[in-house]
C-alpha cells in the first residue's frame, strides 16, 4: 500500500497518517520528494485490510491510496507513469536532457582528477564522477584513497563548478560519502548487497544503483525498492553490461533494458558504457546504441593518462576519442528531442 | 593461406593456382567475387611451407599470398580492410546504405504474404522476408508451407519488385531454396549445423547467418569462414538476440556485437530486433539502439494480422508502429551519414 | 494425441487406425517399440476433436487413447511411468545396469582404434564409441575420417565384440552410418537440426541424443520427441555439460538433469565426463558425481596416446586412470543397487 | 608474499617479523592457524623487493618465506597441500569426515527450531544452522528475526548439544553474530561484500562462504582471501548453485567445483543441495552427486512443517526424506573412506 500526499502537506499531517499505520501494526516508510510526499506501507495482509478499513483517503491531506500490485511499489510507472527527474546538484537526470556524467575511474591524486574533471566539462558533462572507495575483486588490488579520495573529489567538483557522483560500499561509510558528494553510487557487486541499499536511502541524497552483473529486471527494481522505502525517491538507474559468454569484452551492454525500465518504472536510467565493455574503442559506439535506446544519459570513464591509470586504463576516454564524445554530446540530445543540459 | 588472384584472372590462371596448391598436398577454396577471385588454402603445416617456399607470387595472375594468424581468414578484416558490400538482387547491404529487409516470420496464404509485402514496401525495404522451412522447437508447432511456400514468397516478391530472403533448414533443400531466392538464411539454431554452412556455401547465392544463441564472436565468424571456404564471400552476418536470464524477453539484442564485427570483420552486419526481444514494443527501440551502434541495415517482422499469424505474433510490427518505422527509415539513414537504398 | 495398440497388433489393424487419423485431416508417427506399437498424432484442435469423436478406442487392437498434456508426448513419462531399457547391439541401456561407453574421442588408424578399443573392454564397457565425423568449431581442424573411419570403427567393434556408437552429422550421411554402426550419436551442435533429428529417427537404430550447450530440459525433450515421432523410442539422453561463466573448464556437468529427467521422461539418461570437463583429472570424480545422481551409464573417451591424439586428446583417459575407471565399473554399480553389464 | 612461522612461534617473534614488513611499507596479515602461523604480506613491487632482499629466511622463527604466484595466496595449495580441517566448536569439516550441517532455512519460533534440530540430530547432523539475518530480494518479504533469531539459535543449540552456523548480512552485525554462532555464513548475495568479508574474518569465528550465483572459481577464492587476509584461514567453501537458463529448477548445482576447489585451495568445500534446486525431491540425489564428486559436507534445509515455512518451505526436507537422509549418512562415509562424524 502507498499512500500519496497532497503537495504541500505539513509535517503534522504526515505524522498523523504514519500514526495511523503503526497503530494498525504497519511499518511506515516516508518518502520526501520535490513535489510531494509518499507514504510507503508494509504489513501482513491483515494490518492492510485493518488500513483500508480505517479509509484513510478521509485524512484533509491524504491525495490518494493506492494499492499496488506489482512486487516493486515505490518504483512501478503503475502510480507514477511518467519518467522522473531526479535532480544532481543543478544538474537534472530525466526525460527532457540527455545527461553527462564523467571522470576517472578511480580517484588518484588532485592533479590527476583536476584534469580528468577538465576534460569531462569541455565533453559537455554536468555530472563529476570519481572512485574513493573501489570495490575489487582482488584483494591486492588498488582499493582506492577512501575518505582522502573524497576531498580530492569534492574539492575539484567544486573548482570546475560540477556536483559529484561517487561509489560508497559498505554502510558504515554512508555518512561520510553523503558529507561530500552529491550523489551516491551503488555498484554491480552491491546490488543485493541489502544493508547498504537501505543505508544509502536514509542519507538524503540521491543514489545512483548499477545493476548486478547477472542480475534480472525486477530483482534491480525490488533493489531500487529497498532504497526507495527509506523514504528516497530520487534513484537513477545504471546499466552497465551484464555477464555473457563472450571473452573478447568485460561485460555486454544490455540496451533492452532501457526501455523496459522506462515501461516497469518512473526512475531514469542512464548507461555505463565504460564498465560495459572494458574497452575505449567501444565506449562511442555503445553510447549511440545507448541513446539510441532512449537512455537519459551516459556515465564515462575519462582520464588524461589511461596507461598509468591505476582501474581500468584500458576503458579510459582521452585525445581525439574526447572531441568525438564532445561532438555527440552538442548533437545528438537535439536530434532526440532532448534539450542538452546547459551548464 | 590465402591467395588473392588480379582482378580479371582467367580460368586457366585460376587452374594453375589450383593445380600448385593441391599437388602441394594442399586443399584449394576459390571464392569467385565480384570483383576478384580469393583462393584459401588449407593444410599442414608443411604444406603451406612447401608452398610458400615454391613462391606463388611470381605467378602472374597471382595480386597477393597472404599468411592470415586469425582463425577465421577469409572472413576476417585482416586483408580486406573496409566492410564489403553484398548484393542481393540489386539491393545492396554494406557501409553506405542502411537496408531494410522486412516481411512475415512465416509465409501463410498469398493474401497474407502480399499484405505484409506491401507493407514493408511503404515502410522502406529493399528485401523481402518470410519464412517457408520454419525450425521450430515443438515437432507439434506449424513447421511452415515448405516448397509452395517458397513459390509464394517468389510471386509476392516478383510482383512487389523486392529480392526475396528465406531461411533454409536443411542441407538437402540447398537447391530448391537457392532456385527461388535471391539469400539465403541460416537461422541461429543451426549455426553450427556445419553440412547446412557448407551446402550454403556453395548456392552461388549470398547467405545472412544469424548469431547462434549463446555463440561466441569466434564461434560465429568460424561459421561463416565455414560457408567462405566454399567460395562464398557474399556474407551478412545477423545478430538476433542472445540468452540471458532475463524472462520479460525471449533474447537479449547483443549492440557489442556491431563495433566488434567490424572491426574482426570485413562482413556487414544486420540486426534483427523482432526475433530479439519478441515484444512488438520494443522492435522499434531497439533498431535505433543497433543502428546507433553502427548496423547496416535491419531485419523486421510485419504481419497485417499479427493475432492470427500462425509464427511469433506478438512480435510482428502492424499498423502505427509501420509509420514509426516508415518515418525512421525516412530519417535515420541520413543523419547517419549514409544514403537511404532508394529502390 | 497417443494411441497405444495393444501388444502383437498386426500390421493390418494399425494401417486402419493410421488410416482413420489421416482420413481426419492428421498425421500419424508410428513408433514400433519391442513391446508395444505406440502411434502419435499430430494435427489441429478440430483434427484431434473429430478423431476423439470417432471413439478409436472401439477399435477391437486398441488399447489405450491419451490426450497428453505435456509438450512432449512420446518421451514423456506421463503414460510410461517407468524407465525404459534401450538394447544396443546386446548391451542395455536402464534402469538395472550402469552402463559403460568407451572409446576413442575421433578414429584415427585402425591400432589406434583396436587399442582403444581393449582399453575400454578392460575397464568394463559393453559399447564403443569412436568418431568418423567430427563436428569442429573450425573448418581448419580435423573432421573425421568419414566413412572410412566407419568402416575401421566396425571393424574394431567386432574384433573385441562391442556394439559401437558414432556420431552423424548430416541428415544425407544418416543410412551409411546406419548400416555401420548400432547407435546412432547426435552430438551437442545439432540437438536442435530438426531434419537430422527426423531422419535418426527414421533409421531403425537407437539414438544417443546429446544435450544442446545451453538447452533447457524442455527443449531437449523436444528434440527427442521429433526423434521419436519418426517411430523410434530407443533413444537415450546424455548430459554433456552446459555452457557457464567457469574459464578453467570447457563445460559444467549439470548433475540436475539426471534426477529431473527421470521425473519427466521414460527416457535412460547417460552422462559424458570427458566432453563436459575436457579435463582428464575430472572425468572420475565427475563419473561418480553422475551416478550418485541416478545416471544410467557413462560414456568416456579414452586414448592409448592423448599427446598425439587429432581431438581432444587433454580429456582421453591413459594409464592409471584407466585402473581407476576399472574399479569403479567393478563396485559401484552394485552399491547402487544396479548389476553391472557383464560381457 | 607469505611468511610461514615455524610451529610454536612466540608472540614476540611474531611482532618482529610484523615490524619488518611494515618498516618496509608493506602490511602484514597475521593467519594464527591451529599448527602454525601464517603472516600474508601485502605491497607494492618494490616493497616486496626490498623486503627479500632483507631476508627474512634469516629470522629463527621463519620456516619459509614464499612467493606465491597465483591470485589468491593464503587460501591456495601452493603452499599447503592437504586439505584443512576446520573445528566449529567440536565438529571437524575436512578430508576425513562427510560432515552434516541441518536446520531450518529460517528461524521462525523457538519451537519450530528446536524440532528441525531435533530432525538435524536424528539424521546425523553435527553442526546446527538456521538463518536470523535473511537476505531477501523483496523488501516485502521476511527478513528473519534479526537478533531475537539468533538467541533461539543459540539456545536451541546448546538444547540439542550441536554448535551452529548463521548467516550474517551486515558489516555491522558481525559482532553480535560472532557472540552467539559457532561459525559464521556469508551469503551468495554477498560473495563480493568486500567491507562484510573483511569484518567476518577479522571475528575470530570460523566462516562459511558460499559462492555467488555467477561467479568463477578465481572470484570466490579471491573472495576466500578477503577473509584470510584478516588472520581467519578457518574457512570452508559451499556450493549452492549457479545461474543457469533452467526454469524447472532456481539454480543448478555446480559439482565440478568440488575437485577444481580441492586441486586449486586447501579449503574444505561443502555443498548445498537444498538451495541449490530450491525442490524437496532433488535434495538426496543432489547430495549423492556432490559427495560422489568429493564434498566434505552437506548443509541441508529441514522443517517440521514446511508448508507453513516462511522462508523456502518448498526445499525443506521432511518425513521419509529425513529417515532417507540418516540412512544416507550412516552408510555413505565410509563407503567414501571416511569416518562420519560421531557426535
Ligand atoms: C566500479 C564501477 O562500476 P561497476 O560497479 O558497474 O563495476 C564504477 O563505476 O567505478
Ligand atoms: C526463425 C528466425 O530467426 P532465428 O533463427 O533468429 O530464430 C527467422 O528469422 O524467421
Ligand atoms: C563431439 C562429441 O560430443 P559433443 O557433441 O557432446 O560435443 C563427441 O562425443 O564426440
Ligand atoms: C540464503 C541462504 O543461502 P544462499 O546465500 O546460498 O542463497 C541460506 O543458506 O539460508
Amino acid at each position: 500500500m502507498v499512500i500519496v500526499m497532497s503537495p504541500g502537506s505539513s509535517a503534522e499531517a504526515i505524522d498523523e497518517v504514519v500514526n495511523a499505520i503503526t497503530d494498525a501494526g504497519g511499518e511506515a516508510f516516508v518518502s520526501a520528494g520535490v513535489a510531494r510526499t509518499i507514504i510507503g506501507v508494509v504489513g501482513a495482509t491483515d494490518v492492510l485490510e485493518s488500513l483500508e478499513a480505517r479509509d484513510l483517503t478521509q485524512h484533509p491531506s491524504v491525495a490518494e491510496v493506492l494499492r499496488v500490485t506489482s512486487p516493486y511499489k515505490l518504483v512501478s510507472k503503475e502510480n507514477h507513469t511518467q519518467t522522473s527527474t531526479v535532480m544532481v546538484g543543478n544538474a537534472p537526470i530525466g526525460p527532457s536532457s540527455v545527461t553527462l556524467i564523467a571522470g576517472p575511474c578511480a580517484v588518484e591524486t588532485p592533479a590527476q582528477t583536476l584534469e580528468a574533471a577538465q576534460m569531462a566539462v569541455q565533453a559537455g558533462a554536468t555530472i563529476l564522477r570519481g572512485g574513493a572507495f573501489k570495490p575489487r575483486t582482488s584483494p591486492y588490488a588498488f582499493q582506492g584513497l577512501g575518505a582522502a579520495g573524497l576531498e580530492i573529489l569534492a574539492d575539484v567538483g567544486r573548482e570546475v563548478g560540477l556536483p559529484i557522483v561517487t561509489e560508497v560500499v559498505d554502510a558504515r561509510d554512508v555518512d561520510i560519502v553523503a558529507e561530500h558528494a552529491d550523489m551516491l553510487q551503488i555498484g554491480t557487486r552491491n546490488m543485493q548487497n541489502f544493508a547498504l541499499l537501505q543505508a544509502a536511502g536514509a542519507a538524503g541524497k540521491p543514489v545512483l544503483l548499477k545493476r548486478g552483473l547477472t542480475a534480472t529486471y525486477d530483482e534491480w527494481l525490488m533493489a531500487a525498492e529497498y532504497i526507495a522505502q527509506r523514504g528516497n525517491l530520487d534513484i537513477v538507474l545504471c546499466e552497465r553490461g551484464i555477464r555473457t559468454y563472450e571473452p573478447s569484452v568485460r561485460n555486454t551492454l544490455d540496451v533492452t533494458a532501457v526501455p523496459v525500465m522506462h515501461d516497469l518504472s518512473h526512475l531514469p536510467i542512464i548507461i555505463d558504457p565504460s564498465h560495459a565493455a572494458g574497452r575505449r574503442d567501444l565506449v562511442l559506439p555503445l553510447a549511440r546504441a545507448g541513446l539510441g535506446a532512449g537512455a537519459d544519459g551516459l556515465i564515462v570513464d575519462v582520464h588524461p593518462h589511461p596507461e598509468q591509470a591505476l582501474c581500468d586504463g584500458p576503458q579510459a576516454l582521452v585525445g581525439e576519442a574526447m572531441d568525438e564524445l564532445a561532438q555527440l554530446m552538442a548533437t545528438l540530445p537535439a536530434l532526440l528531442g532532448r534539450t542538452q543540459n546547459a551548464r
